[in-house]
């Protein structure tokens, strides 16, 4: 089996050591080559990477590693670029969180405000490692999971049509692996979904297992009582699953309950809470201590404690990274265009029918069967009035803060704002912006 | 000139005397030989018939006047339906008006919930209009201005897809009147719109001089400071005008700066500030006396009054019902189809294509050319981001709507309520959509 180069950007992540561990993990069906670690932060990188450096060369000696800061070093001779960055890292989460609170808004690192405000931090960094890889490593894939996705994808549809890029969450992912504990399934690979919507805005229509059999009644069964709770996690045991270890998500899980009341004949993303629900999320956040503090006092601590450690010790033993299960789609996505595997996958491509009745121009969250030439997508069809409806509001928002961050329009993010669902009116639309501008002067273009 | 035969459906109607003198102005360019009053409400019509009697058989005794509650009668040789149906009358439109404000949201006659809960009581009774006319004067028209026009015209397109009807709204006329005098013009005729949107609900384009130079410089500067208030109401002279007698709506026509802002290079339809600057409305609406309250305590106490003496002294003389001038829209509407004047007038028409970047299957409001077989759209072409979302997600609450009250679906009707801009979640769209359903079990369907 072929071996191939990839380069990590955003070296200095706090679930960098998690996809290195994961791909520990799959080197077997994924070997690897050389790896490497870029980031624009020296510091912060270099922990993680000296950690990982010794990790590597006890359980892995046979991998080139190396990390930088410099991109001719970084997107030399790559196969693959893994992408997730985080442009402002967990101080501006903060921020995207707080400011919208402060109005009496989501405070939502992807949705509403603050996932705009975040899209406007992203776009140009993101574009910039697309330059790097088309420099120095033309014939390689990014596979980009930086966030907001919804918005970073809409970019990169727009400025870099032809890249080889493929857009991916991990929330559909980590959505039906609780869908796999409801079914009592061993791997959600074992059933296909018809998955449609946006990133972080999507809805599954059909589940059928791989004889074909209907599963939705069964869920839908389950989810209108219980959310996305699974049996193991409502007998409360204990559960160390990545998504449900904090009460933050057991909430988010059990919210999918109303949501999917909305319409009960689709399951879905969890995401849509802070659209449909967002007085409740308001009501139930605390202004002072949002998930960016969380993770700062929680994953961020444990991380950079844990890589620390090993550097000063020099060895990896009696130290762990917890794998980051969930993202062994990483691994599928790279093989699938690799050895041509053909996996289906939920992928954020632009629409192009895919969605009948939906803009041919809008980037969607559909399934696709992922090869050496990218991405097949399924045809969906026609979706339902309710669900055209948000999305269309949703896309035109997304749209419109890529218009500003292009044309450095002031007008386009007010209207972005403006126009979310999560948003009650232009007044408040305005109060947030004009906050949002202060905080985020460092990241943002000038918006006139 | 042709003589034609007129039917008012809603003869009852506090309009319906300002309309007949309306008509009486101008036999001159649409002589009438039948006039029938048509109403299901036989005691209210009654009042209101009996004064325009003794009016029509002193001003012009060659019209022969009529007034039943009977369909056949109504709707036998009948050249012109003229309906302004108000379905359950003041009293729900109180209803509509007081229930969302009493859970902090908007409300309003056509616009939010209240414009839904008026509309599922309204299509019912639109499409047995309907009926009869096809059934009784099967090449008539009907000149539909009855509210919610929207949710009205999207049941007539879906249901009626071949009948002979028009559905027009008296606003962008209205909006006209004032811009007119903001330019100092006669008459609104004198320019020509690009307007688009769908009812309540849109914004003028571009709006030239016959010698076609550009009038939305000279506009926009005024609005951007004044709104839609002209220079005498600034100027704080007595202004009779029909729009602006009230300080409600000179609040409206002052508002309009504000929501122009969110656009600077169009001009919005004035409703447009109860989806954007919904927390400035409710802020300001008294939830114990709202519009429903003014017009039963203003015109309707003054109409009635004005025809039961009338009645009482047997001569019209020395009373007057103010005509409305501004429905004069519905003389220059008859002429058209009547004529095959060709007039341009802003219609409720099935998109088709004419806004390219919008749903074919809408209904929307823009200009056409009006004759005798019917209007001729003409195209618009595309339309902004922030447009287009806005549209997507009204239209949407509105097929949602005209599909709850089809298949009886309390789940579309929530639905509706839910994605409404003007609502600020799901929950409060099921407790505001369980109140209405109460206070209209004698008018709309069962929804289960």
């Amino acid at each position: 089996m072929k071996s191939h180069n990839v380069v990590i950007a955003g070296g200095g992540s706090t679930f960098t050591p998690g996809i290195v561990m994961m791909l520990l993990d799959n080197l077997h069906q994924f070997p690897i080559k050389k790896l490497k670690f870029f980031d624009n932060d020296e510091e912060r990188q270099a922990v993680i990477a000296k950690a990982c450096k010794i990790l590597l060369r006890e359980r892995a000696p046979d991998i080139e590693f190396s990390y930088t800061t410099d991109p001719k070093e970084a997107f030399t001779d790559i196969d693959f670029v893994m992408a997730h960055i985080r442009v402002g890292k967990y101080a501006m989460r903060e921020m995207d969180e707080k400011i919208p609170l402060k109005h009496g808004v989501v405070g939502q690192e992807t949705c509403g405000p603050g996932g705009l405000a975040y899209g406007l931090r992203s776009i140009g960094p993101i574009l910039e490692l697309i330059d790097f890889m088309e420099k120095y490593s033309p014939n390689a894939w990014m596979l980009n999971y930086s966030n907001p996705a919804a918005i970073v994808a809409e970019a990169c549809r727009r400025f870099k049509p032809n890249t080889q890029i493929i857009n991916i969450c991990d929330m559909p992912v980590g959505i039906e692996s609780h869908l796999k504990e409801i079914l009592g399934f061993d791997s959600a690979k074992d059933f296909d979904a018809i998955y449609y919507g946006l990133n972080h805005f999507g809805w599954w229509k059909t589940i059928h297992d791989k004889a074909g059999n209907d599963l939705m009644p069964q869920l839908i069964d389950h989810v209108k009582e219980h959310g996305y709770l699974a049996p193991q996690i409502l007998e409360g045991e204990d559960n160390q699953d990545l998504w449900c270890n904090q009460p933050s998500w057991v909430d988010t899980l059990r919210k999918v309950r109303d949501v999917q009341a909305l319409d009960p004949t689709t399951l879905p993303n969890t995401y849509l809470k802070y659209y449909l629900f967002p007085d409740y999320v308001v009501e139930h956040a605390n202004p002072d201590y949002t998930r960016a503090n969380e993770v700062m006092d929680g994953r961020e601590k444990t991380v950079f404690e844990t890589a620390k450690k090993v550097v000063s010790i020099g060895t990896f033993e009696g130290s762990d990274f917890e794998a980051d299960e969930h993202a062994v789609f990483i691994v599928d996505l790279a093989r699938a265009i690799a050895f041509n595997t053909k996996e289906r996958m939920l992928l954020i491509v632009p629409n192009n029918g895919a969605i009948a009745n939906f803009d041919n121009d809008a980037m969607v969250e559909i399934p696709c069967l992922v090869g050496k030439n990218g991405p097949e997508p399924l045809s969906i069809g026609h979706i339902p009035t309710f669900q055209k409806g948000l999305m269309t509001q949703q896309v035109c928002v997304e749209k419109l803060i890529v218009d500003a961050w292009k044309e450095g329009a002031y007008q386009k993010a007010w209207q972005a704002m403006t126009l979310s669902k999560t948003v009650p009116s232009a007044s408040v639309a305005k109060d947030i912006l004009d906050d949002l501008i202060v905080a985020n002067k460092e990241y943002w273009p000038v918006l006139n």
